[in-house]
């Protein structure tokens, strides 16, 4: 059975996406980037944000759409806050297209693809890298980070 | 000339809303109310109050939506970040319905109702009983909440 999952990491400026496809034996990355805006306010920015995760939902139609989790202790509080608005976006065109939300600590993340839930972002880049046989690391990072979301989903949900 | 200005305080729990009206001269509460939502996930929850700001958007069609502006220094972040989600997600449907979104300072808000911005939350509500010749503090407080932010707006925007 073909599986697809979307992997988001959110953000005002970049949004990056990645969608994962298995056919049961193999993980591959069937499509990867980022959304961005130039929109000049808060609501068009999310507006724009939240429309290109809509387009990504209905073209690839994942199962589930993974999302890292929220934790307490947010060192700049305001940028958390503000990626929480453009979170609450992705989670809403998930909802409003049936798929259900699916977040996984970054601690569980980094241990599922690495063994070691304190992996630095080189070591995850890496095992993105090798596990979907790609030439170089995806860029921007953000890309890397969705990827790595999906798959995290995808070794917890076989 | 009309005019309707809505006042919104965002909550993952509650969400309170007021509609001002006023014709030029005089200003009253047209409705005010709040929005929740017993759905079990947070996408849920976020598509339920979304819905809900909708569907005052759509009946009320106010020219402006005003907010409390956000701020860098939350005492608790993780109920800040999901604040945000529910933010983001009225942002969305003020941009959807092309009605600018207009942020104001807890200080400016305070400040313009009752010459103080640092009043205490009775202060407010008594400002707002008052000025809408109201029989009693709207209950619960996220609804004089929401009307205050309005209401400032009104002030500013005359």
């Amino acid at each position: 059975m073909t599986r697809r999952i979307l992997g988001v990491d959110p953000g005002l400026n970049i949004t990056g996406y990645g969608v994962l496809q298995s056919d049961g034996h193999d993980v591959r990355l069937l499509e990867a980037g980022v959304v961005t805006s130039h929109a000049r306010t808060l609501a068009g920015r999310i507006n724009d944000i939240y429309t290109g995760i809509q387009d990504v939902l209905a073209q690839y139609k994942p199962e589930a759409l993974a999302l890292e989790e929220l934790y307490s202790h947010y060192k700049r509080p305001m940028t958390a806050v503000l990626m929480g608005h453009v979170r609450g976006a992705i989670c809403l065109a998930a909802a409003q297209s049936g798929i259900p939300v699916v977040p996984y600590a970054a601690t569980k993340i980094k241990r599922t693809l690495t063994g070691n839930g304190r992996a630095t972002k080189e070591q995850m880049q890496r095992a993105i890298t090798v596990t979907f046989h790609l030439k170089s690391v995806p860029n921007p990072p953000d890309v890397a980070d969705a990827a790595a979301i999906a798959l995290c989903h995808y070794y917890h949900s076989r």
